[in-house]
């Protein structure tokens, strides 16, 4: 069924312990749209500045990718995000953060998007979230990400916002603030009495969890012995997912545990190499071995 | 199988944000006793001083402990600690430690446990650890545990130490530490390559990881939503772990990684109160339905 990503497009340098890669893309829509490409076809709602160098029917070449929401803004200036990671992979510091167009009016969502089914709200503003929200016919199961700047500055936006998704998905510390509350479970808890019938809490290399209707599942990270660039890992892990329950077309506790073990697997695919070259060069076989390969690894 | 444990044994003073348990029974020998008698007959190799103040046919009332390697030396003082758990609750600080008797001649192994075919190391000197394995006839799985002032000082020892052990279980930092690298996994290999064919590194409230031979396990913690004592979880791991494989009398890798499963279920009700309370309350069943638990927990 269809599936509605938005979210940034960004130009990114990014300096790990293992290498350099400047000026190369990346954004949250686009992970997620490289990630769930692999299941399902993806609508890419977005803007980016007349200096953006990437061809993107070349970037998602081979996979489907409805570029139509892609709005070429003439005189504005692409978001661009800079950044070093250091020996423990798991910290990261922002050299250089612009908005540029980011920071100007959101992209307009076409018709031909207006029916999407499944939803991903990748972090920004939940106003922009919500407002994208409203433009939307009908869905079926919308998702979203946010994070500590609106927890913190914008929480009465934030917890309307909670109150018209089905499915929050953020990082441990993010569930921390917004629940003020340090234990993971009781955090996730909190959140699902916000609004979201589903919480899912991404921990990095410690994995992931999920709570909903009394429910609950945990999945460690698979085992990567090659981090080269964590960028784009969250928004993969939410582009396998949404991608998954878009082809299944189903979100029962049981689909959502397949589409999180998914999410596990484009993550770590992303994370082997820079940008997005770690999913771009891989194919639906990839995915599925490798997600035979996360059952046997956690199953006793 | 006969299952032999030597190590410490405490009073320990501990504070959490859930409150204060003082002069409480502790150490790396009980909480592993106590877990491990959960599945098998243990044998307790320990010193305390003529001072300490629990009744151990009382603490291990119902459980098959063999007390006869629990030596009482008159005129020293029993180990003690105290420390305390922040609010984070992975992060403690030690208080006080006083090794009193611990930092005197080891106790004796008694004649009739030098027949033990499995055996837990609890961490101490390398040093002390060789000489009891030493008075050990043959053992069939020998797994340690070590920390890092033994790995920084004592690096000989405890290399002498890894060839002749089976598996060391130790946390994700000691790891690294040993290993002299951050990943986890290229850390298992590296330790592998010291000596023991199994390592099994703990990772908290992450969860356990285990690499042997080329295969690996990944496990995470039971979720626990009230955690009021950390101390003693990592023995408690160690002990159900120990104590299922010395039932089952086997150690290919399946059976290691249901042994980590069960030591992951000991550990959850060990930090559920303080001391060992956790674990003195149970009975067997109350673990093969958490086993269960966590089982439907993790699977997909």
């Amino acid at each position: 069924m269809s599936l509605l990503v938005t979210g940034s497009i960004a130009i990114d340098t990014v300096k790990t312990p293992y290498g350099v890669s400047e000026n190369c893309i990346g954004g949250s829509a686009v992970y997620f749209s490289m990630a769930a490409s692999l299941f399902s076809p993806v609508r890419l709602l977005g803007v980016i500045g007349s200096d953006c160098p990437f061809d993107f029917g070349e970037v998602f070449a081979g996979r489907s990718v409805d570029l139509k929401g892609l709005e070429v803004r003439e005189g504005s200036k692409t978001f661009r995000w800079a950044g070093t990671y250091h020996e423990d992979i798991n910290e990261r510091t922002t050299d250089k953060l612009e908005l540029n167009v980011l920071a100007e009016e959101p992209p307009k969502l076409p018709d031909s998007f207006k029916d999407s089914k499944f939803i991903f709200l990748a972090n920004t503003a939940p106003a922009l979230q919500l407002q994208l929200l409203e433009q939307v016919d009908k869905a079926s199961f919308v998702a979203a990400d946010t994070m500590d700047c609106w927890i913190g500055g914008h929480r009465r936006d934030l917890e309307s916002l909670l109150k018209k998704i089905d499915c929050l998905i953020i990082n441990d510390e993010e569930a921390r603030l917004l629940a003020g509350e340090f234990n993971l479970i009781k955090s996730a808890e909190k959140v699902l009495d916000m609004g979201p019938s589903v919480v899912i809490i991404k921990k990095g290399e410690s994995g992931s969890m999920m709570c909903s209707g009394g429910e609950r599942f945990i999945l460690p990270a698979f085992p990567a012995a090659e981090v080269k660039d964590p960028t784009g890992a969250g928004d993969s892990f939410a582009g396998g997912l949404m991608g998954y329950i878009a082809k299944a077309g189903k979100t029962d506790f049981a689909s959502l545990k397949q589409a999180i073990a998914y999410g596990t697997v484009a993550a770590s695919f992303t994370i082997a190499d820079f940008s997005v070259q770690g999913l771009a060069t891989i194919k639906k076989d990839d995915i599925e071995s490798r997600f035979e390969t996360l059952r046997k690894l956690t199953s006793f």
